[in-house]
């Protein structure tokens, strides 16, 4: 190991290759504080040739590697484990923005460089690049791409995976596989970028990519409205896209719950309408002609709505200073929950159309067997997709809930899995919910995943303990 | 063998396991009678778990598979070779519509459905399945899916792959993998469906699909430009999208050249212009309101294109009729090019910023070479897919001009290449453009797909000498 560490040092300069504890430990935990590991080194590369390099030293040392962007994963994904017979593998330094082509509607950027330095080397040159996502400060692409981010605008713009062209990765071998194209039509064999796309780091380490643009909406209309139940949630959905199609940009279900909690927790957090109502929508419209012809589209839905029993209430921000007083409700209740104490998270999806059913179904087996629990529901059902979160019944008595962690998960998980859903909507596995993979994975499609895993990664160094 | 065929034929019935030349016939030769090859037995299962004994049946065998649909590719990927140990197996009878949601714009069917009865199916709950194709009618999901196929709307909502949630397979091992999900996340692994759109039966056979559907746009505005360069048409491209976003949903280059085989070869075929134009451009945009408005914004691009010099002359569409009459023009330059005599075809694309420099080096390249050869460029030019194809300088010497298909191709593909393009952008691999694959893929490339196909399929049954 000493020879594996001189080398590591000679090839990256000390200052980047960390061996003290004290130096090492910002990357030995998640952010959240959550996963903590060990390592022999964390070593943070400058470019794609010495992340090619430091692969191939580990590969001939037998040493694993965790590949890391901002770590800030959910699922303890880019920490290591506490075995330690590993390195951590920092790509915050690979962050050149290499190209930008504003007919091709493309950028490629270097894994390192964080969501809102490729957010604003698009709006450079006046595009776009859709994926937004709470971290966006300090997430990285090449973490964004690993784990398949999803975020708020995924209605309009799709995951992740929709939003790349290309990758440039180094494979387990150290060899550089240059997959950066800029193409929309490409049918020459398999699409091995899909491969790396999610797969947490697991099968080689993204160094760069080719991203997606788009012309930049000019228009928003934003409105917070008040639906009797999530049916009529889905059903205002259905509505809102027969009506405008892709300009619905956000729709995101708030239950009264998740609210309340806000108003608690959030200074200056005040209800946007006068009575109290079992559940909300945040809507959001964006287009590139006049405002007002968008924030009148919106209102000509929402009286027909309103008309046939889908909205109790509602109101259309007029300003953008008051749209954002609408996200910043949701965009709290995450804070507000950790306010309130613990709580037990579950990230899901089902079909759209499963949605009710899901809720009317978990929330009777959670009450059945811990009464006076309290469910805080939100997220985005445009998608599918709802943060499904537990709190206990009242403060305090944290030791007890957090104990029940599993128990509830697995109540949880089964109703999810009964109507096809997803245990893992946009967070990904990591080591989290890799027990939890094998319990709902079909027996055929692990084994596709671990042969897949075997030939990439045949002497198992990438990413051990994730995933698989 | 003879109980190999015995086997079959108990499974399936005699009527569905054919085996004498005349019987087969049909199934042995593509569409375009280019590719004709022998199979030992050409069988249609009549749904999943039949197609998996067949498969099972092969295995034992040792006899390969060549999946088939509705057989109108265009590189003879489900055309067997001429040595004849395999079978083809034919899904077109796996035809049910399993499930439509509405509310979750999904749709499930089989593979042996065609995409003219899919889009009849998401027309049936007033929803668009938005893939399109001059095959439509006989093209079958299984095979849209097996070769990624693209058309004209992919601008507004990408190819096969971006329009498939889930897939079931029956995989080389006789095993059936259901990944027939609904959902628009899930972040729980290796996203395997990947694997299986485009590999062009290499890897599986895909038996059903779950597919997006989308609200149906109500309004439809068609323009026929005329553009002085096409550059000219990559700016208008962009203005267009900066002022109306994913409304475009079609932008087609056309050359002259391409226009007059029309006008000499295509009946009541008229130049909607009066003057004659180096290239045009066939533009669509659809919406969800009025018409009139969407006429409008069209017209309001078009007039300011026109000041900055983009435009030379141009009509927007007052009837469906007349906007009908434009897409003959785009959609008959296939039939006319064949009337002309036989041509050299390419299905390229390269980034949208780079077809300028395509069309002029490409084609200053081939006037070098072939002095008189006549240029018949068109396509999806918003894709950066073109089709760029030959003619004879004069009609007849077909024979010679036949003999030169490599030697142009290579002038051709060599640009591409240069320009980080596609040399099958669209039409896949299949056995036409298997040696072009290793000679412009990387060696690092090859090698991952083969892997993954040693992998998939270690006994070489699935489809072979198709794709590597």
């Amino acid at each position: 190991m000493t020879d594996f560490i001189a080398s590591l040092q000679a090839l990256l300069g000390a200052p980047h290759c960390l061996v003290d504890a004290a130096g090492m430990a910002p990357w030995l935990s998640d952010w959240r504080g959550r996963y903590t590991g060990n390592a022999l080194a964390v070593v943070r590369p400058q470019d794609t040739a010495q992340v090619a390099e430091v692969v191939r030293l580990c590969g001939a040392a037998g040493v694993a590697i965790v590949p890391q962007g901002g770590n800030t994963g959910l699922c303890g994904g880019a920490t290591p484990l506490m075995e330690g017979r590993c390195i951590v593998l920092n790509v915050s330094r690979l962050r050149r923005l290499r190209d930008v082509d504003q007919a091709n509607n493309t950028l490629t950027i270097e894994a390192g460089a964080t969501l809102a330095e490729a957010q604003a080397a698009a709006a450079a040159v006046d595009r776009l690049f859709p994926l937004s996502l709470a971290s966006e400060g300090s997430c990285e692409v090449g973490g964004v791409i690993s784990t398949n981010a999803g975020g708020v605008q995924v209605l309009r713009y799709g995951n992740t995976r929709d939003l790349v062209l290309g990758l440039e990765v180094v494979l387990p071998s150290g060899e550089v596989w240059n997959g950066l194209r800029g193409l929309r039509k490409d049918n020459t064999g398999y699409d091995l970028k899909q491969l790396f796309i999610g797969a947490e780091g697991t099968l080689g380490i993204v160094t760069a990519a080719t991203l997606k643009l788009f012309p930049r909406p000019r228009a928003t209309a934003t409105a917070w409205l008040a639906v009797p139940t999530p049916a009529k949630a889905v059903e205002l959905l259905g509505r809102l896209r027969e009506a405008a199609g892709e300009r619905v940009s956000a729709f995101e279900l708030v239950g009264r719950q998740a609210l309340e909690l806000v108003f608690q927790h959030i200074e200056a957090a005040g209800d946007p309408l006068s009575g109290v109502h079992p559940w909300y929508v945040l809507a959001e419209l964006t287009d590139f002609g006049e405002q007002a012809a968008l924030a009148a589209l919106l209102e000509e839905v929402l009286a027909d709505a309103g008309d046939d029993g889908c909205l109790l209430d509602g109101v259309v921000a007029t300003s953008e200073r008051q749209a954002a007083e609408l996200w910043r409700l949701r965009e709290n209740i995450s804070e507000a929950q950790k306010r309130e104490g613990f709580s037990i998270k579950h990230d899901i999806s089902v079909p759209l159309s499963a949605i009710p059913e899901f809720l009317e179904r978990a929330g009777q087996a959670l009450e059945a067997s811990y009464p006076g629990i309290r469910i805080v529901a939100f997220g985005h059902v445009g998608d599918g997709n709802l943060h499904y979160n537990q709190s206990q019944p009242a403060r305090g008595a944290n030791a007890a809930f957090l104990a029940r962690t599993e128990e509830v998960g697995r109540v949880v998980h089964d109703v999810v899995h009964s109507l096809h859903g997803s245990i893992s909507a946009e967070h990904g596995i990591g080591q989290l919910k890799r027990e939890l993979l094998t319990r709902y994975k079909s027996p055929v499609e692990m084994a596709m995943m671990r042969g897949i895993k075997g030939l990439f990664d045949p002497a198992g160094i990438m990413n051990p303990g994730k995933v698989l």
